[in-house]
């Protein structure tokens, strides 16, 4: 272990950004404003490691006071650890359940913090050989005109991938997902995310429409707990099948594994920071898998971390970089913007958390 | 539905009850005070139903804080809501993850609530058959000295099971639980609770020790990720196996009978309310599991709650209700005593939360 300089305080910020329109999952899911946390990691020489973790109290029970409860309890184990000694900040990061976002924030806190404290950066070490990365942007369920115009907006901005948010009307989905092909023909794929809402009986033949729709695949089509029933779904061989909230963690990884419920696995840097994410896409591409790098709805830091995911070997799918675009402003000092549909990872590698704008978002 | 009164605001009160010693289940894992949280709920008509929540960040990833915090964000849903319409009120309660020990304590306060606004009583409503039940004892892991001078005290007070606490060093918790049964011989029967720290190398051979020294059953002996193995080492049928950890929630109990990985259900009212626990007990009733009723360390009202279910049909087995002989002080208005083995639940109907030994908790 190389000796590197101590742990003084750790902070969360949290910050609000409005959003151009609402961003819906479900009843009790629906976002008008990204209110996130900018987990800080201090360190004794003045080094300062960021991350943004995002509060989503339905898929992982947190809130903004529960990112804040967690990295004060966590405080007092981690003030006074070296930097350098990886294997003591694991066992304190993963001494606590749950928590995915706050503890994915601090993982990738603690990589920027350790990697500017040793004079390197994120982007010098962590840019991978795909330094351009093709983008998707997640089409939250609406009125299906609400749908076609954010769908014009964001393919106007460079995005040629949608994964489109579907649920229990499959009928007006796929009118849905027939106005966007009609509207964008081969210019633009599209992919669905079902969300765990279909149900054994109905996803054969939902699966078999989306196939003939164009569709590359689904994710989650049925509810996770029902292991057996997605394990049949998927070796029936309709159509790819995306991992996202079966495999929340490492854990989960190596039971979907067991059971081969999936084909490509959805990795969110949000929920998993640095360390976790890389162990699971070399595990997923150790057993031949798919994988795509994953957005929880990120504002531009967040998004500059996933970005740092996509560029690396393994990563085969497009991935969920361009929530930016729904953002009504950012924390960083400049845009991300995507060109014929790619995210030049590479050319982020002067973009920061602007202070002004940050001390403007705060709450 | 009923028509009934409706919610005007949810609370909680955080308060702390000093311990005699610790209670120590792993590295990260320790207390040396109940540092728990009230949940109220207040109806428009001036009812107010209360529970226990026990932040737990090691087992459910909650804080004090995020306690706070998840009541916060579902306080703006529930307000307004019937008190009778439980349909509205379980969709609130179950649209965010995790938080279980927050989300018991609501379900178990809406419960006082409604029944109280109906001139009714949990015990008056919820008291079973069995109101007589057998008490034990969560023995924490010490050195033997200690370990065996808390079980002497415990069993001065009148428990007469005690559920050990074993880790990674088997032989010296062989050798604690030799000294336990030297001690006190047939009068307290024993078993012990692995906390998912066996492997599958070594579980056969220290599951046939642990029953070779008398041990009525263990408890999560293997990590609760490893599902065929715990399948495998269930069906090898040497010591019955309790779940816990395993059985977190109504969807974990759907897998674990579906694998049969256990014999025993231990229930705990601290992480699924009183809603949750009643379906969960009539589940492993109806596929011919044994039941215990758990505890979360609770102080006096959380093991008033647990209690109650412990006085049900279906429950076979010693109960986890004497955490308050580890209080050195408590918020009900008299004592939990225990006689020859077993708790009168039935006489604890007058014990309440005494306002002014909560004021001098809160913190």
């Amino acid at each position: 272990m190389t000796s590197g300089t101590k742990i003084a305080r750790l902070e969360a910020v949290p910050y609000r950004l409005p959003l151009h329109g609402e961003l819906a999952w479900g009843a009790h899911s629906r976002l008008s404003a990204a209110e996130h946390v900018l987990v800080r990691v201090h360190l004794e020489d003045g080094t300062l490691g960021q991350a943004e973790a995002p509060p989503r109290p339905t898929i992982y029970g947190e809130t903004v006071a529960s990112i804040q409860g967690i990295l004060a309890h966590l405080e007092r184990q981690f003030v006074g650890l070296d930097i350098e000694d990886t294997a003591a900040l694991e066992a304190v990061r993963g001494s606590v359940a749950h928590n995915l976002t706050a503890r994915g924030a601090l993982d990738m806190a603690l990589w920027d913090a350790r990697l500017q404290a040793r004079g390197q950066s994120l982007f010098g070490v962590l840019l991978g050989p795909n330094t351009r990365v093709r983008a998707s942007f997640i089409l939250g369920i609406a009125a299906p005109g609400v749908m076609l115009a954010e769908a014009r907006r964001v393919v106007e901005s460079g995005v040629r991938v949608l994964k489109v948010k579907v649920g229990r009307d499959h009928r007006r989905d796929l009118e849905v997902i027939a106005a966007l092909s009609a509207e964008f023909g081969d210019e633009v794929a599209l992919y669905a995310d079902s969300n765990e809402t279909l149900t054994p009986d109905l996803a054969p033949a939902a699966l078999d429409a989306m196939r003939d729709a164009g569709l590359m695949y689904v994710e989650e089509p049925l509810p996770v707990r029902l292991l057996r029933e997605r394990q049949a779904l998927r070796a029936s061989g309709r159509l790819p099948i995306v991992a996202d909230d079966s495999c929340f963690t490492p854990a989960d990884l190596e039971r979907e594994l067991e059971f081969g419920t999936f084909d490509i696995l959805n990795i969110k840097t949000a929920r998993n920071g640095f360390t976790d994410s890389l162990a699971m896409l070399a595990r997923a591409q150790a057993c031949g898998k798919g994988v795509m790098i994953g957005s929880q709805a990120s504002s531009g830091l967040g998004t500059l971390h996933a970005a740092l995911l996509g560029t690396q070997a393994g990563v085969t799918e497009p991935c969920e970089l361009s929530f930016v675009l729904k953002l009504r402003s950012d924390l960083l000092n400049a845009p991300i913007e995507f060109k014929d549909g790619y995210l030049d990872v590479a050319a982020l590698a002067g973009h920061r958390i602007d202070e002004e704008l940050l001390l403007a978002a705060r709450v």
